[in-house]
């Protein structure tokens, strides 16, 4: 249980310090951050209380949108925004920050997934100036055409070898790879440079690409199983449910953190 | 233009004898023709029409379910289904049976990617016998748990190629493909065993797997660069127009077809 990190978006009805002192109550180590929710009570006052309450960041989320277009399509620039990112992370006190790249502009996906790699390449050495290592994160083929033009692990490894271990690695969310028939081979061969593990479940039939996932344990995801290949790589450190599901998020905090803390327990840490 | 040919979910509200008739009169040599609806008129009646109008048929769709469950979870014995489809197949005059091999059973992913591979192992004596090749499409990831355990042209081809490639070969639609990193090196490799070659763009946000998907020219999927892939690759047969769209399904067959004929001109034909 000293491995559960509860990422903020399980728990969206919370602000930031309702989250932080929950995890606390409820005895999880752990918190992954967003961005939105810091903003709100500044980065500061993040800090003073996790202190206060002993919680420590699994990561922030998030970096990217680095093709130059939001999800809706407005433009923006994503270095910049990513180099306040890794400026939070740095400050927050933990080493990765999780990115999400951005989806197709110019309905030209060669050129975006170039667009990506340029970018990474940018903010590498700010990156390690600064502490931070950058977590790419492949999000699911449904969002490629919107959020992310990183589809696979295999792909994020290819752009993440381009640059140190220590400044550049992937982030193994399992509601985005594992329907991968590689998923394993790239697990294996991510090694030390997977920064985060999520666990969550998909729901079927996807009426919403944000919002069809569930708690480990409703779906065909095999936690056990990937977790397993994760800690085979190496990699031992918090491992974050992250459920974007509205039932969940109708619930008070307190509730939702019992369900993550229940599904977590039997679907993900015991053997 | 010899090379279009009219998947028949793309006029929907057509009938098999007015989506033949419409073929004919548009001047489109080629029809991918639809179980569900030639079973409607009978296979008999279907031979007759498709040579009094001389069209052609490209393709059959479908067997397969073959992990022994339909999309809406109800058992199915796909392998005897498909054993009547590659009978139908080979009196309709194709020899492409497109197969969509099945979603998740029993919650169990890799049992279930076994079973596909099983099956088609059963099933290809008896389509050699008849002269029908087994097309099998990898359908998009976020298909995985209802109607496809195969979800990349690599891991089609895998399956494929324990089997000779007049008997077992791959169905490549855009639709289900173009977001995959490994998209044109899958297709090189495939070679001779691409059975058929369908042209879609995808909609985004995804509010329906199946329905979010539009003529060719709508979305960001390069349709003249995967031609070029495919006919690098050896694929010279006809072209399938397959578009689940609810906006495209209710018009009148001609007006649909005419839409269809337009966007293959522009987006895929042309150089």
């Amino acid at each position: 249980m000293n491995r559960l990190s509860l990422n903020q978006i399980s728990t969206k009805s919370w602000s930031l310090p309702e989250a932080v002192a929950g995890c606390a109550e409820a005895g999880v180590e752990w918190i992954g951050l967003w961005r939105d929710k810091v903003a709100e009570v500044g980065v500061a006052e993040t800090v003073r209380l996790l202190k206060r309450y002993g919680v420590k960041v699994s990561s922030l989320c998030r970096g990217g949108f680095l093709t130059g277009v939001t999800p809706e399509g407005e433009p923006v620039d994503g270095v910049a925004d990513t180099r306040r990112a890794i400026d939070e992370a740095a400050a927050l006190g933990t080493d990765v920050l999780v990115l999400v790249v951005g989806g197709i502009a110019d309905n030209d996906l060669a050129a975006s997934r170039q667009r990506v790699a340029d970018a990474v390449g940018e903010l590498a050495p700010y990156a390690r100036e600064r502490g931070v290592r950058l977590g790419l994160e492949p999000l699911h083929p449904m969002q490629c055409v919107d959020r992310s033009v990183l589809s696979t692990l295999a792909q994020a490894l290819d752009l993440a070898e381009e640059h140190p271990a220590e400044v550049v690695g992937v982030v193994v969310d399992e509601f985005h790879v594992w329907w991968d028939p590689e998923v394993e081979a790239s697990i294996a061969r991510a090694g030390e440079r997977i920064l985060g593990f999520h666990v969550c479940d998909p729901l079927v039939p996807f009426t919403d690409p944000l919002l069809a996932r569930a708690l480990p344990g409703e779906g065909p995801v095999d936690h056990r199983g990937l977790r397993s290949r994760v800690e085979a790589a190496g990699y031992r450190g918090p491992i974050e449910v992250e459920v974007f599901n509205a039932e969940l998020w109708s619930l008070p905090g307190e509730v939702a953190l019992r369900k993550v803390i229940e599904s977590y327990r039997r679907h993900v840490a015991e053997p």
